[in-house]
């Protein structure tokens, strides 16, 4: 399935409107420093990258159904494969591999080895603790969460912290039949 | 030279590694949202936006000038068409007009008409006197400041305030002659 998915992860993201991506991440740093000054605590930054990310993971999500031309996941084994490979080409240009599932095929990792938010950063010695790209974990979780897949989603590697590669660790929580978010009546 | 220009924008974006616009957007909505949690007043928003703009565009201006093939503009006039044409197109995918000079051609407006970072936005009214998209005069500011070009950069128009166009009005203060920014023995 991989390599098919692959390509529709090519064509959909040639075909979406993008910007410049140094602007993005310039843009991103600006984000995370002024949550630094402001929030103080690191964990808080980390709380707070986590939910901006999903408040974007729940409007991208309809972006994604909308043009990325993928029919809705049943599997959670094939909604891995779609974020790695439509997912984060269609976001970042870049695409992810999957790895390391669990026995039950409930925990895998999103591995990344190029990663547009993290050009040009390195980290002072007093934001050890954050992990930067936090935004990504809410995003997915987010997303997820709107086609009724709750998960728990976390990193496990990352460059910054001197790890060989970013890792994300999706765990899936619970799957709930699909129906409307909102019914008619309310 | 416009023509000559807007090729080039349209060149130099072909080449350049983009981002979705709608992952853009949403995280320049989540830093606006954020902003107006942390600060409370609105002015204080317009000044901090304008202050991140300011330094993503010190830093942008390097990523422009290596890959834009512009030389360096020695007359404002040439200046602003550049910013329109290639700056905008190479960061956002748009381009700017640029119109209304005054008489001693020290000041000139720069009109939008399709602006990346509002799709989806709407003001409440508790926003009003929000210059929601003031990192973009941040960015013009901070970035002509590297090449010795000291400005004013103001909204003038603004499609959120229920204008037809967003224009920024752009004032040349001064121009000092070229050199380091940072002296060898600093």
């Amino acid at each position: 399935m991989a390599p098919l998915v692959q390509r529709s992860g090519d064509a959909v993201f040639a075909n979406v409107e993008r910007v410049n991506a140094e602007l993005f991440t310039l843009t991103y740093g600006a984000i995370v420093r002024q949550l630094l000054t402001d929030l103080e605590e690191v964990e808080e930054v980390n709380k707070q990258l986590d939910q901006m990310g999903y408040n974007i993971g729940i409007r991208l999500i309809d972006e994604f159904l909308a043009k990325s031309n993928v029919s809705r996941c049943v599997e959670f084994k094939e909604t891995a494969e779609v974020i790695a490979k439509v997912g984060f080409k269609m976001f970042l240009g870049v695409t992810a591999s999957v790895a390391n599932w669990d026995a039950d095929g409930a925990s895998c990792s999103l591995i990344l080895e190029d990663n547009p938010l993290v050009d040009f950063v390195e980290l002072p010695d007093t934001c050890q603790g954050l992990y930067y790209c936090n935004i990504l974990s809410g995003v997915i979780r987010g997303a997820l969460e709107v086609v009724s897949m709750k998960t728990e989603v976390n990193w496990v590697r990352d460059m910054l912290r001197g790890d060989d590669a970013y890792e994300l660790r999706v765990k899936l929580l619970k799957q709930v039949p699909e129906e409307y978010p909102y019914k008619d009546d309310e």
